[in-house]
């Protein structure tokens, strides 16, 4: 089996105004969608970052793919290395929340983005399903969380007409928020992202969330955005509210202390990103529960070799989002299946997107009980909608935005703002 | 694809009498011969321990595979599981140094087993070499080392004729050994098998292997049968001869202290043999080189686990081997043609088995300039000699073996022999 075609499309699609530590989201997200085509005629899906840097390795990769055997992973990753050194990269500070989107994880985050529709290719290749090339399912039904923003009713500008969640800034308005993503999607167990306001007003929210749903695990992640000592103190008023409490400070070293001082599970996306930093979390004891992202941590069998670190080293896995569409979302499904050690439910900022933005063919994948379903079909099981992958390219190329930077969005609407951190 | 049929064949092969830390090999060496078929016609072959606990565990395992799709590895785990869980095994003494005869390793032992057929099928389905399952050859040229043995001319009592190697006690012949093993497999590294002889006499043929083979890496192995007194005395006797020094004394704590006291790299099959002992071995600095074995370490996927978590810790990798035939080799090498830190040659007892005693069409794999080659033929290019099988099979049963045990073998020659350990 031969690559005989490889596109890679950059997509926007619209996103609500959610705050957090950086900043806002702005208007449109960006995305990046790969097809490779194998002479045998079967099509592999990928989706990965689409902000600038990212975007134009992928487009110097894709040509070398041409006459390559999707089986070989390894020369994948050799023509990715090379890639890469022949580049410098640069990462913006309003772009820390995606961590793939740092240039430190460009061979990772390349890789990955070509690795599952390789994979998908291959397991096409065989009609099997795509979690049957790790290992098979273990579980067919992959359990999500809902995932609670605070958020302005309206972007600035106002780019396109509101979305219907309306404002959530109060208590009251994110049990309001959570009780709808709850309604529509069975979700049982909620995650708020915090370090956006008042850290006392976020811990009311979890509150308020304890009270409004009782025995339903809670999680809040502040982006590190919170100083050590607010992050104990916040603790203290926590007390047990927490499943685990997410990247609260920032740093190897302020999340061991922390995790000293309170005993509280710290988990993260943000301090253990990649395998060196796993090392040195272990050393530490920084963190008790890793977020996997296969975005960037060097596609799904990487994925699951981090799973069994975590299961070596006594750890627990939970697994990480950004905004992203159906591809994204089933190759998280397919290997959430296959991890024996897949402790919590998985983020997911898919609730967010508009039904009429997703690329692939059917429209958006339910999420039901709060689970995502993994079929028998082969492959992801899904495949590309042209209509729709043009229309959110035209979008891409008329949004105007290159490089997510929510700190410069934020700055439209208060000048003064700044990137610091932690900001409380 | 289904499973149609599983047979495991027990055999029985001519094994020289080699010293070694717990005595002396027996006679005849067991392994146990995996053939899975599937109902598209497929067949996938595994190569594993023949001893009685891991055969009863394998004779067990197999009828409950039949209808299992070969992709469902972790329902093929959940099985083995099961099985052991409703076990008591125990180990022998004498079967120390076979790591995965081990009673705690008995479900990474029976999956690797089955493990390596299941995967021999899904590249079978495909056409594509097994390595293309495991990312694909990195290398197709595999390089082993040359593995020497202190031995007598002949087993006791005379079981069958001599072997063609003769007694190797003295240096001179521990040479002769290297030059002739050397010459027919163009080795480029040397093991030598110690703790068996007073240990001056073992760093002493070092020395005489050192200047027959000026610049030739160079490995000593006495299998933990040194103290850590003798271990430290015999590092400032080898200097800087050694490539590594393998296992020279026992436990993770004795390894740990004599790395300290030595600086000298260590490596092991014996300390951190699997995922727990990685974990206590990082946080000691207990070895610097890990010796893989996909016959315990969990099968080939876990084994480029293992290789990843190496490199994530800054730990080396080479390989261990048990006495073994074909099927085991060239498992080992398609593994070790996907692992990227394959930092050293692979050991092997390969040259130690005779021609005529191998269960693969075509006779024994060669070994040329070092290295064994592997092809782009379907899943590990391999096909059963079923008269082979059937003789070893008939030499199993008549041979009387039923769990090696080189202690009690020792003892017949010297019936005051013990199992001490560390003995020097």
């Amino acid at each position: 089996m031969k690559i005989i075609r490889v596109s890679v499309t950059p997509i926007a699609f619209r996103d609500p105004p959610l705050l957090n530590a950086s900043g806002i989201h702005e208007p449109f997200a960006l995305r990046s969608i790969i097809e490779i085509e194998s002479d045998t005629g079967y099509i592999g899906l990928g989706e990965s970052y689409g902000d600038a840097p990212a975007l134009a390795i992928q487009q110097q990769v894709a040509p070398q793919l041409i006459g390559l055997d999707p089986f070989q992973l390894n020369q994948l990753r050799a023509i990715v290395q090379t890639t890469v050194a022949a580049q410098k990269t640069t990462s913006l500070p309003g772009a820390e929340l995606a961590p793939g989107s740092h240039a430190s994880k460009a061979v990772s985050n390349a890789y990955s983005a070509f690795e599952v529709a390789f994979l998908d290719l291959q397991a096409h290749a065989l009609n099997v399903p795509l979690v049957d090339l790790l290992g098979g399912a273990i579980r067919d039904r992959i359990p999500f969380s809902a995932y609670l923003f605070f958020k302005y009713a309206q972007h600035i500008d106002s780019p396109y007409k509101p979305d219907s969640w309306g404002e959530a800034l109060s208590a009251q308005q994110i049990v309001a928020q959570a009780r709808r993503m709850i309604e529509s999607h069975g979700f049982k167990s909620i995650k708020l992202k915090a370090g956006a306001l008042d850290p006392e007003h976020e811990v009311a929210c979890i509150k308020a969330l304890k009270e409004a749903f009782p025995g339903v695990p809670l999680r809040i992640d502040p982006n590190g955005n919170w100083s050590l000592a607010t992050s104990v103190r916040m603790a203290q008023l926590l007390g047990d509210d927490l499943q685990y409490y997410e990247d609260p400070t920032p740093g190897l070293d302020g999340m061991a202390e922390l995790h000293a001082r309170t005993g509280l599970p710290l988990a993260t996306n943000m301090v253990v990103t990649d395998f060196d930093e796993f090392r040195r979390s272990v050393a530490l004891n920084s963190v008790q529960i890793v977020l996997a992202d296969h975005h960037y941590w060097g596609g799904l069998r990487d994925t699951q070799v981090l799973a069994k670190m975590c299961d070596t080293f006594g750890l627990g896995v939970s697994m990480h989002s950004n905004s992203h569409l159906g591809i994204s979302l089933m190759a998280m499904a397919h290997v959430a299946a296959a991890v024996p050690n897949l402790d919590y439910a998985c983020d997911t900022h898919y609730p967010w997107q508009e039904p009429d933005e997703e690329v692939i063919k059917g429209g958006k994948v339910p999420i039901v009980d709060g689970c995502v379903t993994i079929t028998r079909a082969p492959g992801l099981g899904l495949e590309l909608d042209h209509d729709q992958l043009a229309k959110l390219h035209d979008q891409y190329l008329s949004c105007g935005i290159r490089q997510r930077d929510d700190v410069k969005q934020m700055q439209r609407y208060q000048p003064e703002w700044t990137s610091v951190k932690p900001r409380f």
